[in-house]
């Protein structure tokens, strides 16, 4: 991997982590941040969609509408414009200046969810991805994947069995074992960028594997 | 053009207006719409970016930003995702009921100005329009087309003389030059959907040649 770093042209490093909610994104992504920086490095840390005004107004669209439901496409569209506009504005000018960049959620998540979950075509995403994202692809990817009913479990705050019940809940299910496969699939095909590390364990369990894979890169 | 029309799966007609700012196409448009109405058609008048509140809201970001300056990636996707959550909220129910949509600005627009102007690729342009717009597609597409000079001092009010002395200017003029050049060559690529129609003699001249285009449909 770090040969393969060497053949990129930004001094920077970048790295996102990826899976569903309730894996301990956002907590693990601060660990990480808080740990990088008592190292001495200079570190951004970011999510998506969001990470400039723009796209965090745009975030706001996609998750709470105007007034109408997004279609599918749409909501493609405004991620990937979002993401073309946070790694012009954010991303690259911090790895061009050397800088780390953790990212909560990147390209992968769009092809889980809108490729794997809502079914749009994953040639379509990944054309659009290319032009957003550009040579700045991340060096690294932690997925953290968790099984679809645990997630449930974490986010929820109550049981799957009355969950199960419910014919809508039962499509939410399909829908997020659609996006863990996408996920999973991503990293089989992509073995050196896309680590998966296992979220069941305690959080400080999880942030150990989650430092051997960073430490990989420096 | 019917029996083109006759292989398509929706009943309605479907009619835009491109060319530069300064042509006169609000103000053709709306007279079209006066006619037609009065004719008996049901007829639904709109335009781009815009047409449904969420893409209105997107129209906004995409003329006055969000405190930072747009990429030309960002300005196409913000583009297309107003356009496919126009054609799937208003523009393809219109034509299924068997509606008259005109619509000033559409596809011919981005292709012009992002493609043309910007120097975007063309091919994912024409992809991204494909993803919006699938397959309704304008029935007849009026190109109100004036040299670049006149379009200038049309929307400016002032003589050109004072203007080709400015350096940005003179790159507004290549800007736009080039944007009526693409415009031109879709017309020649799409003879039987883009109709060229003359911009510089006066409105009802201009609107003589748009009505005897639209009848040619009806």
């Amino acid at each position: 991997m770090k040969s393969d770093r060497k053949s990129r042209n930004y001094p920077g490093i970048f790295i996102t982590l990826e899976g569903p909610e309730g894996a301990g994104k956002s907590s693990q992504l601060a660990w990480l941040g808080r740990e990088l920086g008592e190292r001495g490095c200079r570190v951004v840390a970011t999510r998506e969609p969001g990470g400039t005004p723009l796209a965090e107004r745009l975030r706001g669209l996609i998750k709470h509408g105007s007034g109408e439901p997004l279609t599918p496409v749409t909501e493609l569209l405004l991620l990937e414009a979002a993401r073309a506009q946070h790694v012009a504005e954010r991303i690259a000018p911090a790895l061009l200046a050397g800088e780390v960049v953790i990212c909560d959620r990147f390209m992968d998540s769009t092809l889980a969810y809108q490729g794997g979950g809502r079914g749009l075509e994953p040639e379509l995403i990944e054309r659009l991805n290319q032009a957003a994202v550009g040579r700045f692809r991340p060096d690294l990817t932690i997925l953290l994947d968790l099984p679809v009913e645990e997630g449930f479990v974490r986010t929820r705050k109550r049981a799957l069995e009355s969950a199960a019940t419910d014919r809508f809940e039962s499509q939410e299910l399909d829908f997020h074992r659609r996006v863990r496969e996408c996920f999973l699939q991503l990293a089989r095909r992509e073995p050196e960028r896309i680590r998966v590390v296992d979220a069941r364990p305690a959080p400080d369990v999880v942030h150990q594997a989650v430092m051997e894979l960073v430490n990989e890169l420096f």
